[in-house]
């Protein structure tokens, strides 16, 4: 259904319809649909959602939109859709408002303002604070058919996830399937069929590290453990599907040196953009100044023998590409837990050997390169063998030099407890910037002394 | 459990302990255990695990360790192992096993066979080559009652999916999770109950695609549909999550140069790793023949004021770390369907007006750091206001074009149908290493003219 489609409903008054449409639509189209349209129509077109719709619309909503619903709602609203919230969809949206908002929530929350509470206390990236206190417990004492029993009372609201747990005295014992329900015998014990097996994580738990487990164990739900190993909530997968995709984002952005965030691209302003963008670029920028000393510094080289600047940008772009290989692909085997810090030894050999590799390949290409494009071709002035030699040596000493430390810096960050994939291109680059050039120049004065 | 114990209890032989061991180990773990024994003890160790997990086991072990089995395998052994997988897991592990392999694993398929070659058929991408054949199928005609008996008489093993599809003549009509059939009453008809918004796919749907609606709808399976809008199979929430992972992780290293694995990295050999990353290195370094060729016109204007030379390594990183922000931003948001093609324009006049804020802060942080640190601090020669003005004017510039650039380039990949992400960091540098060099040598003639 099109934006002109409702547009024209709206302006006719045909709300029956509306409501009709709805009724057939996904919550989440209908949460992607309502924010083409101005405030006022907003609300109206919020109120026209079935009832049992609405609580899953406003949950996929954007906060700008939830922030405008929220301000309109009667009382008698606020108090059905905080009803009907799952506890920690409610933690996300009160998260995003405004502290008067928060308070008029929390004022309808009624007896969920506990759990609300505890969830809001946990630190924004812990297990905890991405936890659902909503799940199915089960007796140990009970039978299969105990248990279908109970779970038949509760009704089908309550039950969104299709994974039980066998709690005595708030430890864990086990978990069971719906299906394992539905497909043993009524009289079975439940500690006889549930799954011992357990894969749990506690409310402090670094949410990355959950998400981890979701994609290594294949499970759909993982339950959260206070200090005292006794459960208090669990995550679900569709919650840990959103952490990968936001710390995949986060890495990405800290790769090309902007200041991480979860908006959409489209939705941010300029102004924020700008302010997530410049604070590296002015950092990478000042910190040039080294690479602009070097080059000072070796002025009289450069001046006699003007052929060698031409290369600069080869060099350091060669040596920048060669780093951000070694250090996104350290990054990444941290991020993934493929890689840990305790392997620093076997990743350095490796990438001595890789970089030694590349490093010759390289400049065996370079100097080829020279001889037959600048010098043959493009005739180059100054281009001879020697200047290609020196240029092909720098190359493989920069490739060596650019991946050792590529490799070496996420490494480093990760012990010194800080997040590798600050260590990524553009802090690589400027270093590396900087070693390719005094490499280049060492070697370029003591082949020039020989000439 | 370490491998000490293993090898402690292999060398007394005492298999009974160990197979009770396994028997309290997560097959994911156990899996993660073997391979680091030798392939006889490997084999044996793998016989150990109790029967109910060794396919499990053996799905989740690497296609080295994988081979190694299928090679010692008896028949008998063989047979058992393939009944017991599923059909989408088995795929996967044919898709790395060698001819010879192949042929045996396919004559011990029995009347699976048909079904693995179905899939075997689909495109590397599609939904089709992800999807599982194993669901559990229900007649629109049966009530709740019926469902139960149903699954009750398909036994545990065939239900691991806790949805269950409505069918008729292959359309699906709706599906029922395992808790509903749990909630409500045995004489419902399955129809008045069944959940009639599907979100569906075709066969030949990008995978990634398929895995951006797991996120967006946060369900745990999607139905995968043939030309005829006939169901074929259904993807899981695990194979989803892999996708967004390999997805993200082909991204990172295509925005690094390397040519995309999936292997670990510390799995990965050395030859690997060389071949990966030399073809892009290479290429890169050729293609800076550009700015060699650029600077060596410009040689004159160099050679009389080498101060020029110093600020060109910040002038292309400046540029390369703006362009790149640009592209990364562009490449994400099309990756998660934020942006689209058709968003080029929304997304010119955005970059635009944030590369001219960035620009211009730039240029004013760098013409004051050359005049107070370059000039007054560090005293470098030929350091005064013009110089300062010169490479001021030119960053600005060249943090414009960079970010035009490399918010265009990722677009322009999209529309011909290419994949976005090459048009990433290493290859936005090159063009805008030699952008900023044109523009830094117009500025620079006419100013040093005027001078």
């Amino acid at each position: 259904m099109t934006k002109e489609v409702f547009e024209r409903l709206l302006s006719e008054k045909q709300y029956k319809a509306i409501k009709s449409i709805f009724d057939t639509m996904n919550p989440v189209d209908t949460a992607t649909l309502l924010p083409e349209f101005e405030e006022k129509e907003l609300v109206l077109l919020f109120r026209l959602i079935p009832k049992e719709n609405a609580s899953m619309v406003f949950t996929y909503l954007d906060p700008e939109e939830q922030q405008i619903l929220l301000e309109a709602f009667t009382d008698r609203e606020l108090e059905f859709i905080m009803d009907e919230m799952f506890i920690d969809d409610t933690v996300d949206v009160i998260e995003e408002m405004p502290a008067n908002v928060v308070k008029r929530m929390l004022a309808a929350a009624g007896d969920k303002r506990n759990a609300i509470n505890t969830i809001l206390n946990y630190p924004e990236d812990s297990a905890g604070s991405i936890m659902t206190l909503e799940y199915i417990s089960l007796h140990p004492s009970m039978t299969i058919g105990d248990a279908l029993k109970k779970i038949k009372s509760m009704g089908e609201e309550s039950v969104t996830v299709n994974i039980c747990y066998v709690i005595e005295k708030h430890r864990l014992l086990g978990t069971i399937s719906a299906m394992d329900l539905l497909t043993c015998d009524d009289d079975e014990k439940i500690t006889d069929v549930m799954d011992e097996n357990l894969i749990t994580v506690h409310t402090l738990t670094d949410k990355e590290e959950v998400a981890q487990l979701f994609d290594k164990y294949d499970v759909l739900t993982i339950p959260v453990l206070d200090k005292e190993d006794c459960i208090v909530g669990i995550v679900t997968v569709d919650d840990a599907i959103d952490v990968i995709q936001e710390e995949a984002e986060e890495d990405f952005q800290k790769m090309a040196a902007i200041a991480p965030t979860d908006k959409p691209y489209l939705k941010t302003s300029v102004a924020e953009l700008w302010k997530n963008r410049i604070p590296w670029l002015i950092l990478l920028m000042i910190s040039a100044t080294f690479t602009g000393m070097i080059i000072s510094s070796f002025e009289d080289a450069l001046s006699r023998l003007v052929v060698l600047t031409a290369y600069i940008p080869m060099l350091m772009g060669t040596g920048g590409n060669s780093g951000s290989q070694a250090s996104v692909t350290v990054i990444r085997g941290l991020s993934l837990g493929e890689v840990e810090a305790r392997d620093v030894f076997k990743v350095l050999w490796k990438e001595v050997r890789v970089s030694v590799l590349c490093g010759v390949s390289l400049a065996v290409a370079c100097f080829i390169k020279i001889i037959l494009i600048d010098g043959m071709l493009l005739k180059t002035d100054g281009v001879n063998e020697m200047i290609a030699l020196v240029v092909a040596l720098t190359l493989c000493a920069t490739v060596i030099c650019a991946k050792v430390i590529g490799a070496l810096l996420p490494i480093g960050a990760k012990i010194l407890k800080l997040d590798p994939a600050v260590m990524a291109s553009p802090f690589i680059t400027t270093i590396v910037d900087a070693v390719s050039l005094l490499v280049y120049f060492g070697i370029a004065k003591s082949f020039i002394d020989i000439i």
